[in-house]
């Protein structure tokens, strides 16, 4: 069988062979310099397994799995212009190294790209991928757009929290696999199941990131330990402690000045409230559910191996 | 058979009926708003009258007219932002009366709907529908790009600025054309021919646009004359000219600070210049062109009516 660093090295391989146009250069350099800058290509991963799981080739999800890399890639660069981040991966932004307008015209022409792979299928596969694929689509700028309303409201509520989550970062995973799934022609039982693994790991992932983000190792964490608390931002850990805080002292937490007196008082009235151990058994929820739909997929185990072995991946990191 | 107006009438209900989902409201009121700012609505009419050229039904190409009408509008929202526009149609662009933010995640949702309105149709259109929309959108952000790239270049040629509008303006009236040829189940031949008749119609109307903004009746014409050469836009008519010019004449005119002296001067070295005969005889030469696409179609004359009178609507106005 086939592991995660065989699916790794064909997609990289794939996507190098990958050639943008070469004019207008202001609009597709931005572009390959962007693909260019790393990252775990878990999306593409996932829908090359998946066209493994139900017997298919990962070849025949080559296009599929290029469309979902080059979305998850737009929405970044569009993300990056909306949070006025300077860096990605410690590299510059699109928008800091060129300019906001040719961020914004090269992440649409990039979305365009990932619908011109799409047309690459077999034309029977063509409107069900269409389908699933649009779906997602919106539902991840809704989610963008409710982690952007939040920033100013004081009302949001653990349970909206959790929804925006699982439409902004969550149903990505899931439309990645259910792609691969239709791929191969698997039923629409299998297809649901494999959508469901997706989305219930990718709430427990962003569950995970959150904890980390505030009691990651600090000499394993690639960023600052507690950038989320500086910032204010309403993760899972600070609306439940708003939630469930004995007077103001969450309140009183935000607004200390120090910022490492900061942080360390949130760990400290964080874990105190118990809703340390509340967010490790909420991942651990979310991870039961998605082991659930895998087990109840209709194929031989030995498939689901390599699915297991990038779960054990993505949640044995501190960083 | 039916006219202008009957097209009209039909896409205007189509698009009342059409509801954006109500949350979230950030994401979805900028676009109900936006689509109400009216238009004339050219580009979906075109794709309605090429279905029932060819024999079909106009309803049958409803999602594929809605689908042009949002990409149109997906494109402006956006464009409105890199220009900086405040006013689109008389009233706040989606930036200025939201904020940019907004306005970048609205029109992205916006594209998204408008492909997901492609997927509606028939799953054997579906593949043929994606193919021509998808070469048309990246069509139109390489223009968009090309235009934004000649704001700040010295050399460019009347050829590149020809080859600009082609991809910014008319490649969508040729996509809009062949999408309702394809749902007809028109012939390649077919499909070529009013692809080209939608192109050519389209440079030749950009032409006049620009020779109206500069030798329009102030009385007819809604915005300022001689907006463009105020602005120093590279427009055919100023391109031509600093090809043409004896002297240093159009250069000298380009730095006149009064600016209704600057537009007079203007008007008269490009009339002076022969570019004024030039430009009407380009036109002219494209909507001939266009003609000759339409008449070489395989389906009886009188079907062609109601576009003919589209382009005589278009051709005829004075603003």
């Amino acid at each position: 069988m086939k592991t995660l660093k065989d699916y790794s090295v064909s997609f990289e391989k794939l996507l190098k062979e990958y050639q943008f146009p070469g004019t207008p250069s202001n609009l597709y350099d931005p572009l390959s310099y962007f693909m260019n800058l790393g990252g775990k290509r878990i999306r593409p991963l996932l829908t090359l397994m998946s066209a493994e799981l139900f017997g298919g080739q990962a070849e025949e999800a080559y296009p599929s799995a290029l469309s979902i890399e080059f979305f998850h890639n737009f929405s970044l660069i569009h993300d990056d212009i909306m949070d006025k981040a300077p860096l990605r991966r410690n590299q510059q932004t699109v928008h800091a190294k060129w300019n906001d307008n040719i961020a914004i015209l090269s992440g649409d022409v990039l979305l365009v790209k990932a619908y011109q792979e799409l047309q690459r299928h077999n034309p029977a596969h063509v409107s069900k991928l269409l389908t699933i694929f649009n779906k997602t689509a919106v539902e991840v700028c809704e989610g963008q757009q409710m982690d952007m309303d939040f920033e100013t409201r004081s009302d949001v509520s653990v349970h909206e929290y959790i929804d925006m989550i699982r439409l902004k970062t969550s149903v990505l995973l899931g439309g990645a696999l259910q792609m691969g799934a239709i791929i191969a022609n698997a039923t629409e039982v299998d297809q649901k199941l494999i959508y469901d693994f997706g989305v219930n790991l990718g709430i427990a992932f962003q569950i995970q990131d959150d904890i980390l983000d505030l009691y990651g190792d600090p000499e394993k964490f690639g960023k600052q330990v507690g950038g989320d608390i500086i910032t204010n931002k309403k993760t899972y850990l600070l609306l439940k402690a708003l939630e469930v805080q004995k007077g103001n002292e969450v309140d009183d937490m935000l607004l200390i000045e120090d910022m490492n007196l900061k942080v360390k008082k949130a760990q400290e009235i964080i874990k105190k409230l118990g809703i340390f151990d509340d967010a490790q058994k909420l991942k651990s929820h979310y991870q039961q559910k998605a082991m659930t739909a895998l087990s109840l997929i209709d194929v031989p185990g030995e498939h689901k191996n390599v699915l297991i072995e990038l779960s054990d991946f993505l949640f044995n990191r501190e960083v």
